[in-house]
């Protein structure tokens, strides 16, 4: 009878530690199945502006204010990484990183990025948006 | 006498109130002046590359091994962010981020990154390095 027990004891162990493991795979498996699907629909763009010289300051004022509202509020935004060269200030490149096209067609409705459209519209001189693929996606700023 | 003890013991109790706000203040300050500092020393930069297309997988191989040392390994690369054009797949851009100018110096003499410039030497057939200002410091990708 005892003996019995301890058989039935070591059973249910036995399918606790089948559940526990068969539970961590599948939860794995989603994680990196979400993760993958992450990279996979990144929206990853380069943005190349020249600006007006005459209005450069408003209009990086206008920017700035825009891509903070926008990485604040928008879990879709992943970045807005916007730099001047040294040697022609006007011209401007931003890394634009959205989770996927829906994040950027939510972007592009937004009271915020309207109003930076707006303000900046007789500022921008040319703008080409050229789109691309990340070498390593998944990469971050640290 | 027992007035005068409790007066010793108001003392000392606002000495250490004035110690803990001084001890604040100063770790705030110095934490501060460390981000402004770490900020305004970043040396950001746009490598924009064009690749021998016969040579464009081993070149991003090569790229994606360096890439990922780099960052891995050396505290001061905060980022190497590199994009392939959808229409022009040879036409590369890396966003470069440094901690300082002393990192970039390390950076270029550790193996992985003259191991990375010995093998793709005959695979790149333009090499423009354009120095930048950040418009936002500090940003990051989420």
């Amino acid at each position: 009878m005892k003996k019995e027990k301890k058989n039935i004891a070591a059973i249910i162990q036995f399918r606790r530690s089948v559940c526990r493991i068969l539970i961590t795979t599948l939860l794995t498996f989603v994680f990196i199945s979400n993760l993958a699907a992450q990279n996979k629909t990144q929206m990853v763009r380069l943005a190349k502006l020249v600006i007006d010289s005459a209005q450069l300051e408003n209009y990086k004022a206008a920017l700035k204010e825009g891509i903070e509202t926008a990485v604040r509020i928008e879990p879709g935004v992943l970045t807005l990484y916007a730099v001047a060269e040294k040697n022609n200030p006007t011209h401007i490149t931003i890394l634009e990183i959205y989770a996927d096209a829906d994040a950027y067609k939510a972007h592009i409705q937004t009271p915020h990025f309207k109003k930076y459209k707006d303000i900046t519209k007789d500022m921008v001189k040319s703008l080409e948006l050229v789109d691309t693929d990340p070498l390593i996606p998944g990469m971050k700023i640290k």
